[in-house]
């Protein structure tokens, strides 16, 4: 890292397998579909398979640009362990907030990663994870057990996050729902067997439950992977939500937002408490990193935008994140200063801001 | 401005203000969010803010990037009157057209505008205000009255403008009402004690009123204030309106259209008697006004594309639209020249008919 | 062509006209508007218009950025025929597949165009011309039919078109319709007298038609003429249509996409069987070709990415896609090779797959 260069906080980002991965394996996470590719056909063969030989394989002693194979020998020869120490180590990322309501069980945690990595790490709560994971409960009782049990599961946490992009489209009611519609809806998902939540009323519910609790509420938006409907998870669909919570003091975190990241830029503009990141972007558009950020930087106001990797399960996800963002901002904010736009003092802030001071200011970081 | 550049005609922009402001009210001239920033944070830490110290601050005398607290003691130093003068004279626009519909009474309007600036200005006429104005008025008389009405208010304007955008969004039915819907309406709006008008039927009638009117129509889309609801005011939801319009013969100038602007420029592409800018948003992003421009001027056709600032309330922004378009496009066009997509002498002429050619013949100016 | 450039197939074209073009004959085929621009303006005076000037003089043997009017003269003393041959020979595209279901009698068709060009050239069937095309049929009788004809219909053919984004948007249910819904709407098709085909019902069983047949099939999405309504032909309304489809192991090729092809780049990497390409774009764009070029290689796998002109009546159309497609490929790849984000090899590499590779594989051309 160079001097000059931001401290970084991931401030949305997961679990790190400990697992040795095979080829289908380490492919499964480098897309974001879930079928492998047309016959003779690579994931790799994408921006992102492309910034990983060219951004990981020296991280781990290879040549730039070493090809799939050879990386995965590689990898396979330190073993995940230590390719896991060297990638999130060369971060030099100071903090990670760990989402781990997805396969968390199944991966390394925020305690392992802030080892592993040398680094602090906090947890995000997943809200529609904590309803899915309440014990016994009756429709009458369900609002009153969420909220103690989303209490309890926060205690430590520095944010919630909501998936309600994947479960329904943020093109939802902004309303609060009322005390009976809950009940019904309760009623409703206990009598099916409990299934994942996919009830409008009961999503509401966990959302404003979370506005409620007062933490950091990050919402998935923009791409992801097929489960998700694009069209109903652009970020201005959450307008009437914003407009509705925005004199609560409650940060609200729009995360990944591509390809709607300009739209995001708006809503950080004009809401007090919204924020947003284009992680996740990073990392798929790879060699078009520093075209990604320019844009994400338009609307958005300096104190609004913060960086994070959106990682999934690979160390070199978290390590590819901070290496793209670091270099594309350093690429991107440079120009701007050697054509005057900006000065070179004001760069290096606008680094500080969206790096980690952001982060810290928004989350209560000491 | 250098002898190469472009004569300006800024076609759409609002009034000046004439009062001395503290840091507060400078600052919520320069967002788009009615709130305060996060305590702590400046609205100055964005694209707009770091263009206006880069680009304002030398015509006050200051250095390239003075900081804030030195901009505003400077500019309180000169009092708003002689800043004013500086920066708009040195803006070096020949004409403005000036939307008198907002706050128009207190800020410097047309006459004054030009008094300071030295230059020509036009009345733009907002279809709304004209109707919320309107003396004793029956529901059967409503029609008549406000065409009456609208054809006094714009004896001596260019054109008129509608903020249905706002009032509803541009999903409306894209055909007139019919005199029945529209007495209607305008009986609930005389029973509900004239409220502003957000009433679809009026809103329609108002708008093709408008077109009745045949003068250049403006319309808001794409980003503002938080009061509108982004997603519904992509430009491309007007489709119906302007199939049903475009052999009127009347001129629809789609103001603003960011993040939308390609969107908007297919539809000048496509239709006879539409037109785009990308005023507002060209200072807004401020270091990334070549980017947005450039993208503005994809599929719309070079005769479709004018300049604006959308500049409201203060002189700096009427200045930073007009610094900002001429460096975004002698650096944007000077590229593609450079790299022989273009003739020098084709940009020469496509940067006459953006910047004031296209203006002149629509709005019908000398 | 240098001999590092891909051989290119064009896999979205239609006929070239061998007509010798007037002034006003010449204009209307660079343009996606119906109607003449207004007075005293040209077509020409866009990026397409500056684009043509630029790279097809010279092949026509006048200097670059000639004026329109030369140009003209030029291409009637050449002759229709002589100019499509320079023309296409010079673009040097291997192969061409040709949709002949819009005034394909009109035109050129794949045997002409392969002899004119010295390439090869399959047909594209359009789905909704053989529908309309059908002798007489009963309601009954109407999907039997409709599959017997579309069988005879693409025995050589080698993929087929849905423009149901035209007739109907892309906002349609998903779900194949059942046989009873089919009658009923071919009932009242006839009922109506066969008009152009625009019920739902049927447009949604042509294209389960087009699935069944088994060959590739391309749907038009983005722009186009002002018939489409541009709102309802983002391709990412067609999630539910690709996650129905998905296992059928029928390639879905979304054509054009902008302004939306980062949409489509994200089903192209969630979905395994969608593959993208921004022709049309590319030539409407001009200067901007890079720009765009590099958005569309964002999201998409290299390996779902194709070329295609989408060129019309024009040959310059068919020259200028190939011509705009190489340069731009060159500069966005040469770049990210400067600038260490690809090796050269991987460049090459996916350089062969995007401009012919992937093609000959989706659509088994030898």
């Amino acid at each position: 890292m160079n001097a000059a260069q931001p401290r970084l906080i991931d401030h949305h980002c997961h679990g790190v397998t400990a697992s040795d991965l095979d080829r289908v394996g380490f492919e499964a996470l480098v897309t974001e579909s879930d079928r492998p590719p047309p016959a003779g056909c690579s994931a790799l063969d994408s921006q992102l398979g492309f910034a990983l030989r060219r951004w990981c394989a020296p991280v781990l002693g290879l040549p730039r640009h070493a090809d799939g194979d050879d990386y995965l020998a590689r990898r396979r020869e330190l073993g995940a362990v230590a390719a896991n120490r060297l990638l999130l180590r060369a971060a030099e990322v100071d903090v990670y907030l760990v989402d781990t309501g997805f396969n968390g069980a199944k991966l390394l945690g925020p305690p392992e990663i802030a080892s592993v990595a040398g680094a602090a790490a906090h947890e995000i709560v997943r809200l529609e994870t904590v309803a899915e994971e309440l014990g016994e409960v009756t429709a009458e009782g369900f609002a009153e057990a969420y909220r103690e049990r989303l209490a309890g599961a926060t205690e430590r946490a520095v944010g919630v996050k909501s998936i309600v992009a994947y479960r329904h489209g943020l093109d939802f009611d902004p309303q609060r729902p009322t005390r009976r519609e809950v009940i019904e809806a309760a009623a409703r998902w206990l009598r099916d067997g409990r299934p994942r939540i996919t009830d409008q009323v009961l999503l509401r519910h966990l959302l404003w439950a979370g506005i409620d609790r007062g933490l950091p509420v990050q919402l998935h938006t923009g791409f992801g992977d097929p489960d998700l409907d694009l069209a109903r998870c652009d970020p201005a669909l959450l307008t009437g939500f914003l407009r509705a919570t925005q004199d609560r003091g409650v940060p609200v975190m729009l995360l990944h937002c591509y390809p709607f990241h300009r739209q995001a830029g708006f809503l950080a503009q004009a809401f007090p408490h919204v924020y947003v990141d284009v992680g996740l972007a990073l990392n798929y558009v790879g060699a078009r990193a520093e075209a990604v950020l320019a844009e994400s930087l338009e609307l958005a106001p300096f104190h609004k935008v913060l960086y994070s990797s959106d990682a999934y399960g690979l160390a070199e996800l978290h390590h590819l994140g901070a290496v793209l963002f670091r270099q594309a901002f350093a690429a991107v904010t440079g120009a701007w200063v050697r054509d005057g736009h900006w000065s070179a003092g004001d760069a290096v802030r606008a680094g500080e801001l969206i790096g980690s001071g952001n982060a810290r200011r928004v989350y209560g970081l000491n």
